[in-house]
């Protein structure tokens, strides 16, 4: 386990390297095993459902610090109180104002003030968070920072938390106009996944959620596109609640159809949004799990978050994060067309797809300037290269480090245009 | 890899679960690999010494952010510029305010904000922090979470620093009253030590790391407690700088020997401040390699940490870390000995070497109200339990969750009086 550097080298009983002249030194190698948790369980808020107050570790009575947002508070807080009174347990409720533009080190500092007052214990007395993306990065910063660790529970309640935000390792804060410029990575050992909170989102907040979910049909996953291409405008307006069966049975609900049949591309569930829903999740899953940590930096899943974060800082409070991430897709999606990776054909398909999904194809923001100093940013970020993910058709992708400013100033024309004339009809 | 709960679960190529009926989820597990490296080198500031600039990742031009204190810019500040200067290195030196007041949040975001204003590449531009404990405290918290990790050297110039803060994976700010209650574990990808810097350390800073030396002997290193005992004032006054060998030759630069050689106990190193820093670090890195993620909450490197944190934070800035560590060593090795685990004898040695070093025994606020809420606090910090450390005679301990808050008060008031008795000779 440990380096030999020559014959004076003296290895102990615990494998600690001590390397000997000319240069003494030690070498230290250590391994952390992670493990956490995605499940899919409705109606979390129902006192009946236990999955909130399940955890790796017990300690009793139950105490435990909840967290959300204003706009979660307003429309849930009752049913939240209600579902910790009714199991006994000793909680306190802090509300956080909503929005990405209360994603700072600040916010966190707040629920650090919170978990002082209340008093946790490190291992045993999970945080849980409620709420949708922003105050779940949050919260899982404070959870990552407390005490250099505490344990914590995600609860998305918007479809960007389901599909993105919630299920994978990042946590974050933007600083100092740059978005998630401080963060760790460290997963909640349980996120719920719950979908009936969707009800309650806003028509805007479920496009912003599908951008997320297309971004995976684009690059890996041709089939969930087709989901997205053919249903689109018919997810959004229900938004991803289960439909009727085809012969006008209802459909069970998501926890009670095994997954595993439903993830087989042979044996599509029959409602679209479950479909939808799952292999977004796992596609998602499937390219975190083995670069948890991005010590690959190509990564697929960047689709759509080379021009995106400072297109979204620099509109803040304007652009949701999903929808800065379309018209980085959009973009890369004409400039794709324009080396030949991308069939005109597809690439109509692909823009008329968003429309439908209710997302934007372009921002007056898309200037030449601003997308120079953005891929500038996404390069350092991207430890000197440009790693940039393009697709290949649908549902596969490429890695290039040859993107020149001028084909980007002309793919961004190219959607001004497109976009002058979708106004002018 | 991944758990498999029924006959309907099913494994994909990638080896991600998803589970079937009743409840469906993801199980997602992933493994992250830390290595690095604590090398000795002696006057790292010499032009001709390149191990500041060697990194696991080489860009060229060589940028680099360099952080330190004002106590070491006006000791080093020149040297330190001249050293990046000779080597052509595009550099920027933040100098933060010196100290434990200033470990704070607001020190950690200074450093983002000149690593924003600099610019540096995520992966091969490390950060560099040249200081003491709490400098590399602080640097080490930028680094894990800027951008969500930037590698970092670290290089002590205290001897705490030497042989505790910098060789160790935690990072981390005081906050809210509270020590380090914002941190990660987040390792330097390499820390240099060079014993040099210790040339202009005060006396009492000396103690300050003799302190934690002290604690490993204690505990795990009975060889390393006689050397002390022995060696104590002597140590203490040469600041640990290379004494002359027996018949009068100098001993050679520590880089010059192999340190295999020297940690045996059959062939001590003849300069007995060599032997103490090499068995002191040693002793914590087998502590920490296993643990380096505190996954086990008995730890015996946190002896004489557990009334601390509160004495030294109260007493802000009055004590220094090492400092409320000798008092909280002082409680607990009395406490130790009215429980029988230490002798009379032992206990004796023990409080004279810590006067030999330098240290304090006792201080106004070992009061029983204070001692039972630091224990309170420090029952948190380890799940419930007191999991506390004891000695077991000289070089051995045992952990105890028994311990009374009256035994407490009746040893603090015990260390009151034999401090009395000492002022009053």
């Amino acid at each position: 386990m440990y380096r030999n550097l020559d014959a004076s080298d003296r290895v102990d009983a615990d494998g600690l390297v001590t390397v000997g002249s000319p240069v003494s030194y030690w070498s230290v190698r250590a391994s952390k095993q992670v493990t956490y948790e995605v499940r899919v369980s409705d109606d979390l808020l129902d006192p009946a459902n236990n999955a909130i107050l399940e955890s790796m570790s017990a300690a009793t009575p139950l105490r435990r610090l909840v967290v959300t947002d204003t706009t979660v508070h307003r429309l849930y807080g009752d049913r939240i109180r209600r579902y910790f009174h009714h199991h006994d347990v000793d909680f306190r409720l802090l509300v956080l104002p909503h929005g990405e533009s209360h994603k700072t080190m600040d916010a966190v500092l707040a629920v650090v003030e919170a978990l002082d007052e209340f008093g946790v214990d490190r291992r045993r007395e999970p945080m849980i968070g409620i709420g949708g993306g922003v105050l779940l990065d949050i919260v899982g910063l404070a959870a990552s920072l407390y005490r250099r660790a505490l344990p914590y529970v995600r609860i998305p309640t918007t479809l960007i938390g389901l599909v993105d935000a919630g299920v994978g390792a990042k946590t974050g804060v933007n600083h100092n106009g740059h978005k998630n410029r401080l963060g760790t990575y460290y997963p909640a050992e349980r996120t719920l996944l719950d979908r009936t909170f969707l009800r309650t989102l806003d028509r805007r907040h479920v496009s912003n959620g599908l951008a997320e979910i297309l971004k995976i049909g684009l690059i890996k996953d041709a089939r969930l596109f087709e989901l997205l291409a053919t249903h689109g405008r018919h997810l959004l307006a229900t938004r991803l609640q289960p439909m009727t069966h085809r012969d006008g049975e209802p459909v069970p609900p998501l926890d009670t159809v095994p997954v595993s049949a439903r993830l087989s591309r042979q044996d599509p569930d029959p409602d679209p949004a479950t479909d939808v829903l799952e292999r977004a999740i796992h596609g998602m899953l499937e390219e975190l799990q083995p670069n948890l940590w991005e010590q690959v930096l190509e990564r697929v899943v960047d689709y759509g978050h080379t021009f995106s974060p400072t297109i979204e800082m620099r509109a803040l409070p304007e652009l949701l994060h999903g929808e800065a991430v379309a018209i980085d897709m959009a973009l890369t999606t004409v400039l794709a067309t324009r080396r030949g990776l991308v069939s005109r054909a597809q690439c109509d398909r692909i823009l008329a797809t968003m429309t439908a999904l209710g997302l934007p194809i372009w921002h007056p923001l898309c200037t030449a300037p601003v997308l120079a100093h953005a891929l500038q940013d996404t390069v350092r970020h991207r430890d000197g290269q440009q790693r940039l993910p393009l697709p290949v058709g649908i549902g596969a992708a490429v890695f290039v480090n040859d993107v020149r400013e001028d084909e980007i100033a002309a793919s961004a024309a190219e959607l001004a245009n497109r976009q002058q004339l979708a106004v002018a009809r």
